[in-house]
């Protein structure tokens, strides 16, 4: 039920200021400067002063100073005052910059990503921050796609309970309250999925798939109570979801009921017209607002359009009247009709340092997104009065945090002054370092570097190689065809194993690499993404053994980049690749390379060892089917192992994935502990969308799969009907 | 209408005869070996003697006098006196091997390519064959999938005229002439399309894309009458096509109106239990029978269950009836009631040679489907007299029919042979030739060559570096992830650059490769595909300019692997890009190579040169609109141009694509000859699949483009109404 004093408001409203009010524009227009980078193109709009009093939200955080100016001003000048609504894409983290999502879903750990998205909210908040654009859900399987670093990777299961947690993180239970913002779940739908991994190409997918792997995660935002919703730039069966009304009425507002604000993408209203999906701005606000979608971000054609749709009997105007009273339910629920300001609160904004504890929520997350993914003869943990050599375009660099990071007002910890918080200083001897653009360039040719850098660090005890790619070369508008480490770098570790010394190659990327090339000469792998403001720490932290390495990778990082798309959940074939007969040529694989990616879906290595034993799958008598495994910490070290449940359909009347996540769940073992892990395995998991789009369950036989990752666990097969 | 004797037939056969009708096994079963490779699991079947007289079809091409033998045997035993239908992959030639398909697709010459289907149906017919599994139609975007060389290409409307043309050339008016057999065109549907190019892979895309560029070849080959449909191993909305009653009933049979014979691939009903859609071989074959599909493929699923589901009430007699009367039908209407051993022929079979009217006709569709790629300072064609240096694996090789070359009992012409038809031996230097297997595989390293092999070809006016493919790493099996020439050949192709003479690198595959990395160091780039008997011959008239280049690129060529899947005709996307503005990062680009692919569909250079003048796009009094354009030959060559008409539908109810392919006709043109080129636009080539899946028209701008490929014409808008 509408309140009525929004009922009121929206009844008192002119035409033309509810069409404002579904308008989204930068601080610009005001007056503003807008110093954070525009991902669209910016045009000058031509606006009059007097439509600037009704626009009803503004994009992209100005501080907590002129969110309070700006505010007040509008309050004073619009009619109605009705406040403004404050977005911005708050990625991962607004002071305190956090891991990288992809890099944080590689944590599998709920709670902390809950704390993740609480932490960037009461900073987010304190800035006059109200909606964050972010989670970002979209399923990605293309790590050519730059904004794979946005996503918690390729699982539908993982990304719905990391959403659910992030939602809940933002939002809490009540927007009103302190240091709580509104989520706003994106690109729905299929964004991920861009044809090439080329920036804002064609999506093209079945039904049944989009329904099956695509859209779980946003259903479970909406589930979670996501204030917004927005759409995405690309199409789904050949229509631009910000024009979609299948998408945008039919399964997100008649199926899942959401109730809450959609929102376009930066002018992506207006990029109907390129699309050739409308033949102007008119026809494209006709088909945005037709479709359902709220508000339109940075162009303005429902402002300049609306009105003579109304008029002639194109566009009914209680679909702009739905649209606005969202807008205003929204800003109700987050208490601005009675505080404007919310939390904005220039000091805390404005304050030197982001908070000691907020420090630590990152540093801990950062650790534990930490994938380790090689670990010859124990190489690491590193010891205490070793003599370290460091080398490689990261070793120094402080530009790690991640794209899209906030405010970015604090540059991260660097690994070698994280190790610095580990060792002395004389302890560590640095060769080959800064040289940041030029290695990742090719520029400067390894091949060159004097001798004596290389003389240098064969006196030490083990180098670490600081590799990676160009945080730019991540995020938004960041695809790349090649994703193999740049020809210096890979040079440069295999003249560092040239000395004998064991290497330690660090990784900071936004996406799976291409790392088959430098394996070899790598006696230990560690992925480390962009953790964000305490990078260096987290870093050291795993190196040095203090924090135990409990990363699994949540997209799989693929053998080379002609083996892309690979991804564990795949659907079975007719012609399985059956590894016994590794030369039989008609199966499904390729000749020159394996069909399995380099590392795994769910793929991480620790310091402990663990063995899994006693697998059993019954059904209780309660009808109850669980599935329980015993899982020992073969180790002298305490170390978290995260267990998880795959199923396999094995027969049904549409093809099933060869394997699907259905639960993980963490465990800590202190040294040579043993622990039963139980699922129960419900209905619910083994559902699936069938030739009806309906969700169905079909008895069967169903493989029940528990194990350390999704290529390496054990299988029983269980009649379920 | 059935003939009464067909039904009478069908009327008194038992249960197990028409079950046995509809199954098709190799020769092996009838105690034959079968030399040819086996594309699948291959079992024991342990069928009984009595059922091997009533089988309805043999597997596989065994020569003219086995098949007189068996038909002859099988005649006397069986108790009908049905006579056996037999069955081959005859892809593109049986004695005389002629292009490999994708090779002949660049022809673009639909009147060769129809004799192209002649000259096969005659020798294959000669060799006792009734049906070849031809044409494959599958369109194409990705070339690590090694069928790509089975098909004619990345385009629908290519695709389609290509395979009504083989249709017709295999088929003539009526199966029973002499020298005519029944096509079978497959895989319906959607088989080209395997996720990440992996043979056997899932096929996923939504119904839109599947109606608009998937479906039009199969559509074609069922209008031009083709008497066969096969099914996919492939799944289409996650339901393997040999199973997919919506498929191959409801478009197939009821929308399109095929009332031939469908056939499974090798093994793909059994198939339907590792896919996961039948949990035995019983349910298979209900699934499959239930779907329409006639003839089993090389598994006894219906033989062994039919009976029992019939009895069981799970599926209708009719539809067993049905398909049975359909078989009986094809034998009749290839005269097998009459005539069982129709043009088998052992002394045309056993010929030493295939005609020499044959093997011209296989030389002259080589030259013309040859794409010359690059020609700096005319360096081609070569001049008589030229010392001639020649080097690389496939400069001596014979082993260039490429996959699936019929009878294989003839070797294929070398380059060198070819080129010794031209010039004298002695003016040819031949080194590093003839290390096809260790250059390939990278066991032979070029750096290591003797200096002296470097310093003979320096006396050369020319160097032709003939490099490539293992012609068994295409076709069916030979899924590649990468796509380069083996380093030996790349380093190959640079040394010999470095003698400063000129380089022309002539490649040899199976599908595009990725040439950038050779391309600067060669002067001139021949695509020589795998070009069958005549390959050597067929390379050389172009060589020395006896043909005058004129392929044109039905597949582009990737710029790099992690460019895939990369094909002209892409859909309009919100944020183009715009080469003007090369560094705006927020559009759809990659960050490290550029969009375009190297070299881009219906792209070839010829020894002519043309100019286009005088476009005009207008609507006659008559109501037609109609595009001209005139080209001039401004060389002093004949030569032979491929004008393209291309059309964008600017906008539309669904997203359109940036062009697509609408007609091309070929010009032959004297030096400094000038002719108008005149294409009507029907209202037929502005059609498209909308929202529900039907055929509609949409009055608006259309773009219309003619020109020499499809990134290089003129453009016009003409609004059609």
């Amino acid at each position: 039920m509408t309140k009525p004093f929004i009922q009121d408001l929206v009844n008192d409203m002119t035409l033309d200021e509810k069409l404002a009010q579904l308008t989204q524009l930068g601080p610009y227009y005001w007056g503003l400067d807008d110093t954070v980078d525009l991902t669209g193109p910016f045009k000058e709009l031509n606006i009059k002063p007097q439509v600037m009093e009704n626009i009803g939200s503004v994009l992209n955080g100005i501080g907590a100073r002129n969110v309070i100016e700006l505010q007040t001003r509008h309050l004073e000048s619009s009619r109605q005052k009705i406040p403004l609504l404050f977005m911005a894409d708050v990625i991962h983290g607004y002071r305190t910059i956090l891991p990288i999502p992809l890099a944080m879903g590689s944590s599998f750990d709920l709670e902390a990503i809950e704390r993740f998205a609480e932490v960037a909210a009461i900073e987010s908040a304190a800035a006059g921050i109200h909606v964050t654009f972010s989670p970002m859900t979209d399923l990605v399987r293309d790590p050519r796609w730059g904004r794979v670093m946005e996503t918690s990777g390729e699982d539908p299961y993982l990304n719905a309970r990391v959403t659910e947690s992030m939602v809940r993180g933002y939002q809490g239970t009540d927007l009103r309250e302190p240091g709580r913002i509104a989520a706003c779940v994106k690109h729905f739908a299929g964004y991920g999925a861009p044809e090439g991994g080329r920036e804002y190409n064609t999506v093209d997918m079945s039904a049944g798939v989009l329904r099956e792997f695509y859209l779980p995660a946003y259903k479970a935002a909406v589930d979670a109570g996501v204030a917004m919703v927005m759409a995405a730039f690309n199409t789904i069966d050949r229509i631009p979801a910000s024009g979609n009304s299948k998408l945008l009425r039919g399964i997100l507002r008649e199926e899942w009921g959401f109730d809450g604000v959609t929102i376009a993408d930066f002018n992506s209203v207006n990029e109907l017209v390129p699309h050739g999906a409308a033949q102007d701005g008119r026809e494209a606000a006709q088909k945005s607002l037709a479709a359902g979608l709220d508000i339109e971000m940075m162009s303005t054609h429902y402002l300049n359009h609306g009105a003579a749709l109304v008029e002639e009997g194109l566009l009914d105007i209680s679909l702009i009247d739905e649209a606005v009273t969202r807008v205003l339910e929204l800003k109700d629920a987050l208490g601005l009709f009675d505080n404007p300001f919310k939390d904005a609160d220039p000091a805390a904004d404005e304050a030197d340092k982001p908070s000691a504890e907020h420090l630590q929520a990152a540093r801990e997350l950062g650790a534990s997104s930490v994938v380790l993914l090689k670990n010859d003869n124990e190489v690491l943990p590193l010891k205490r009065g070793m003599k370290i050599g460091l080398a490689g375009p990261f070793a120094t660099s402080i530009n790690v945090l991640g794209g899209w990071a906030g405010a970015e007002k604090d540059p991260a910890v660097s690994l070698y002054t994280g190790i610095t918080g580990k060792i002395p200083a004389a302890d560590i001897v640095t060769a080959m370092t800064g040289e940041l653009g030029s290695m990742l360039e090719g520029v400067f040719d390894v091949e060159d570097a004097a001798e004596e850098a290389f003389e240098q660090l064969k006196d030490c005890d083990v180098i670490l190689a600081a590799v990676g790619e160009n945080q730019h070369d991540t995020g938004e508008g960041g695809s790349k065809a090649s994703l193999r480490l740049s020809a210096n770098q890979e040079k440069l570790i295999r003249r560092l194993k040239d000395t004998g010394k064991p290497v330690i190659t660090i990784v900071f990327s936004g996406r799976p690499l291409e790392l088959a090339p430098v394996l070899d000469a790598s006696d230990a792998l560690v992925q480390a993404w962009f953790l964000g403001s305490e990078s260096g720490n987290s870093i050291a932290d795993v190196l040095f053994g203090d924090y135990n390495p409990s990363g699994r990778l949540s997209m799989s990082f693929p053998y080379s980049v002609g083996q892309i798309p690979v991804y564990y959940n795949a659907y079975q074939t007719g012609r399985p690749y059956d590894p016994q007969y590794p030369n039989v040529r008609y199966v499904t694989r390729y000749l020159d390379i394996p069909n399995d990616p380099l590392f795994c879906f769910g793929y991480g290595l620790s310091y402990s060892s663990f063995a899994y034993s006693s697998f059993n799958v019954e059904a209780a008598a309660d009808g109850r089917v669980l599935a329980s495994i015993a899982v020992e910490n073969t180790s002298d070290v305490t170390g978290k192992e995260t267990v998880q449940l795959y199923i396999r359909d094995v027969t049904a009347s549409v093809v099933r994935p060869v394997k699907e996540l259905k639960g993980f769940k963490q465990v800590t073992l202190v040294a040579h502990e043993k622990q039963v892990v139980t699922f129960e395995i419900t209905r619910e998991m083994l559902m699936f969308y069938g030739q009806d789009d309906e969700l169905v369950f079909e008895p069967g036989d169903f493989d029940i799969m528990i194990g350390r990752n999704s290529g390496d666990h054990a299988t029983q097969r269980i009649w379920i009907g």
